[in-house]
């Protein structure tokens, strides 16, 4: 197998694992690699919960959600989140959709959930709310059932990394699969310690503008750097799958 | 034995397993299942704490409590909750009793348990709140020590499929095991939302009729649809006894 | 050694563990017995974290504190709670002090603790609070350091069975081991029911006199009964310690 | 190897692991004890994930954060704040940086964290914050790059043994690595239950200075003293590391 398509899916598989295991996803939610080959395809598991997913799962999709050299396995409903946005976002290779529990009341309030710990700066000044009722009305099952709908999320998602789903959960979307795992990861803590932080009903110093910037501008926070890859490592052994990830030989580490 | 009364056993004792696994049930709390081939038994755990539940504890009962067969294990006090609900309701074939920690808030107070998560739109728009001391006065155990109680509770239930009891806990009533174990699984997670959410002193934005309605007529919600099954597997592999699951094999499983 | 006090050793043992599993006791806490053959004596581990008691870590002291046998071991700082107690209380075979956290917002304000869950009616209509400080002043250590300090707590106690330690924790004190281990851990749990009642700034509906009085009359919820045992069973399943649990005949099980 | 330092070696080792094992570090966080040989070096990890820092992993830093003996591997970005704080305060031998979320909040509003809990009087009647922005402004990373910023932290903490960290986390500095790691602990502790006692609206009962005072005299509550040492001994054996803890003769552990 080509190498790049072997990391790919690798990367779904752990990524699929560390989320199960920090309790981002549960039965439902999943995760998605842009094929490194085919950028108008992307990897994803068929319908199986993320704690048990497996290299073997990995299926190939279209961007309009038909699963490609006629897999017959049953693929998850809700995969149009993840082709509308490679779709729309060229520079983005990895997506999640997930139901953390501590973003929900974020979505069903006119409550904006805002980074205010350093580790979620990802999350930026305010993370947008869509509500799939605006423009498909009351009646719908809350699922992105369809290209159309996946669309409409993407057209709010915008340029952003993370977005919320009234009722329902989040989509996020990054250039690379470890950032896309940590903005999951975080975006759940930073919305216990703001619930936490709110109930003193006092003035809240939330990130400024610089210090999503500065955080935001690669360097020590790039998704390539030692530090960060720290954190990956660290949930990959946590949740198990530490033997899926690649070699690497100490002087590429140190030198990261 | 009879194939559908041993797919029934093995449900009642994945339940178990499961609700425990998943903290809806502790030392208390019982499940049970319609008896496939008598619609006037149904089969239920001696009693035992859930999580230690095997195939060889499941007892069966007649509709209103007595033991059959001569079992002289002794059955759980409050078995009156499951006979009363199958007299009631012949489309209902698992019925759940548990305690939940997360929706105790809403049995002791007139704010209502009201469905704001996609995955709990099977709670509806409100869930009903039983108070024994309505019917039986102060001066009771809170349990539901015989058959009236049972029926007054199984008539406050009405035709929906979950009621809270107050100062006590929860009675869940569907046709299928996966459902039952489902609702009451979100239940405990909707409530704990559906806390937060309060705490911000906003209007929240809780499922319309529409969208309760979608996702209650089948189809991809289906109980025997794949995504429900799904989750049912994924908590049967957490709770260790995916052993008991009946083998699907593939063909079926992609056709759901 | 003589059956009854081996038993008692046991469940000495056996509480320890199971209140380290259920969060109720942590690096800190104690469980003691009075010695069944000597009740001017108590049994209590040397100063051991409860997770790691076992059987030759239990120690005897008489009622004033003091080790027996020439125990050279470092006994417990507070052990002067337990000895106080069973001076003053005859009935009282059992005693815990532990600080499990969601008690504690109880002992550092006037908002009393009182029973909203059924499971938790031995807590009462309101747990009173001891504050050292009113008594021994605004310089102590906050720990029980003598035999004054215990008998003023068990003055305050009174023949209750549970008490609050302003700042510090509980002391809870039973006639039997089962019953001091359930209020314990169903104290921490309607403390975290009541916390989230309170939220909703409505009124709450607590347990009722006759409520708390019939569930304290025995019959089904005496400490020798089926379904209080039960719950002992189990959490002594999931503590890892059934081992020690006395061999029951199923015989004497189901007439329970 | 020096027995002071092999001591000194394993202290951090285990402070790493039961910090994990507490939920007080996650990915980030780092533990370092000062070089008992050469009191202007301090031993930390390189840049790991606490949870799997062992013997191996420990580097030598000078005081101004420079890795020592040419170790090519990479170092903790924040290492400066450890640096720091061994310069100003001699009598410090061992430091922590952490983000627990429970602090969080008090970080981010003018709030304060104060002990209300006789485990956490260590923390004193009011925990200071620093915030990075008051010094350097709104365009930094909010992390300690760099030893002019440690040195700000450092003069903030003063004579003190925690500070929080705006929308970051703290710095602990204590004489001895369990009275770090036991401030760290009940920090986190302190934080939850003064939020659930805030809720409540009513006056709190802080710790008084005359406790504080008591408590943190020495005595029983020595680092050395077996009450302390206890739970030390606890978190090493829940975090599965006991076998790096130095044997201790019964007799000493009798005498303590």
């Amino acid at each position: 197998m080509d190498a790049k398509l072997d990391l790919a899916i690798r990367e779904v598989v752990i990524a699929n694992r560390i989320l199960a295991n920090e309790n981002i996803v549960d039965a439902s939610g999943h995760v998605s690699a842009r094929h490194p080959l085919h950028p108008d395809r992307f990897l994803i598991s068929w319908s199986r919960s993320p704690e048990h997913v497996t290299r073997e799962d990995i299926m190939e999709c279209a961007l309009d959600g038909t699963p490609l050299h006629g897999d017959a396995r049953p693929p998850y409903k809700e995969r149009f989140i993840h082709g509308a946005i490679y779709e729309t976002r060229p520079e983005v290779n990895a997506v999640v959709h997930a139901h953390p529990e501590e973003v929900l009341p974020f979505s069903v309030t006119d409550e904006p959930l805002r980074a205010l710990i350093s580790s979620a700066s990802m999350l930026g000044r305010r993370v947008p709310v869509w509500d799939i009722a605006d423009a498909f009305g009351n009646d719908t099952s809350l699922l992105v059932e369809n290209i159309e709908q996946g669309r409409d999320l993407a057209r709010s998602l915008g340029h952003g990394n993370l977005i919320l789903m009234a009722a329902h959960g989040l989509a996020a979307a990054c250039p690379t699969m470890i950032e896309v795992v940590r903005i999951s990861v975080y975006a759940a803590r930073n919305a216990r310690v703001q619930m936490a932080a709110m109930q003193f009903g006092k003035k809240i110093r939330f990130l400024s503008e610089g210090e999503v910037n500065v955080r935001g501008a690669g360097g020590y926070f790039a998704a390539d750097s030692h530090g960060i890859y720290r954190a990956w490592e660290h949930w990959a052994l946590r949740a198990g799958c530490a033997d899926l990830l690649p070699k690497r030989d100490d002087a590429t580490m140190r030198t990261l």
